[in-house]
């Protein structure tokens, strides 16, 4: 039976990082298989794209550079992906689709059309079956943070840029295939709430 | 005055090489303000995309991430050539997007349109005033080569796909933008004939 493909997304500071470690504990002791991957990345070819995205030499990127890079690395983590559920794992990404929509949709005003083609080469017949959206204010995760990490370029933003980001994913959420988890709550708190919707849903 | 765009295109091994050399002296030679570019590459970032794409080891790139990575590095590129242009110079690019449409399209079977749709993208509102097709079989040009530079991905195809990338260029060669030069021809032919074509378009 082919696997389940669940994304995990949220803006930085939500606390998915922890939430993932946690999850991986105790989809562990559930016996259950399963694999977790980050975007950009999972690939070798993809975690060399995401040098180039993340480098903060690179201040002077299109933003259609920038989509297309995103959109490259991940047609290749789509195609491990899919045989990752071919052989019956439930695979976890940090970061997927949304944060496309997000962070380059609604952060950066790239066109939705010109987005949603270039998800499309990159997906191929790969779909996501649930998202677990953390939901933390940009108020809240600069607080939980601490700060800005100047070593990444995607980190560099804004408070602006982090609202639209924010919003954006705040209008996805009320897609039915996304789950909004609130990430104010206690560590444990959300990883029972991950693990209940995961139960819910049949996956768990 | 805004510049003209020229790009140069033909398979490997058709002579480019040499006659750029040949170009950029006699553009010198006349006061010329030129810029010679090439693909994938052209800036930094270019540069960088150009070293995954090339790399020996990713035998296992998928044909989407592999255009999807041109059209990344040509996306920064068309934002470099445009300020080019605008400072009234000649840029002169070894090869675009018609290599894409011969490599990726002819070549591996990717579908047109949606080359065209990644080339709207990374072109933006740039438009080519002028490609010269060094037109050269394969079989001509594996001879004139006298082998393959295997530390190059791109040129570790075999036989059959170059005959289909030559094929897929004599097509593009009909189109009234596109001029052919016999690149059969000795090396100073080659050049006297695009210096003529350069002339006859009101270029040089």
């Amino acid at each position: 039976m082919r696997g389940k493909f669940i994304t995990l997304e949220g803006c930085d500071g939500c606390g998915k990082s922890t939430q993932i470690e946690m999850l991986k504990s105790s989809l562990a002791s559930r016996n259950a298989r399963f694999v977790f991957t980050r975007e950009p990345g999972g690939t070798e070819i993809s975690e060399r794209i995401r040098e180039i995205i993340s480098s903060p030499a690179y201040t002077d990127m299109d933003m259609y550079t920038e989509l297309l890079l995103y959109a490259a690395a991940r047609r290749q983590h789509s195609v491990y992906i899919n045989k990752q559920l071919d052989e019956g794992k439930l695979v976890f990404c940090d970061r997927f689709t949304h944060s496309t929509i997000a962070y380059q949709g609604y952060g950066r005003g790239v066109d939705r059309e010109v987005i949603d083609f270039c998800n499309k080469i990159a997906l191929g017949d790969l779909k996501i079956d649930l998202t677990l959206f953390f939901d933390l204010s940009p108020e809240d995760a600069f607080k939980r943070k601490g700060g800005v990490d100047k070593s990444d370029r995607m980190e560099c933003e804004n408070f602006d840029f982090y609202t639209r980001v924010y919003n954006g994913y705040k209008v996805m959420a009320s897609d039915k295939s996304v789950v909004t988890i609130d990430a104010k709550a206690s560590a444990t708190a959300v990883h029972e709430s991950v693990l209940a919707v995961l139960e819910d849903r049949g996956i768990l």
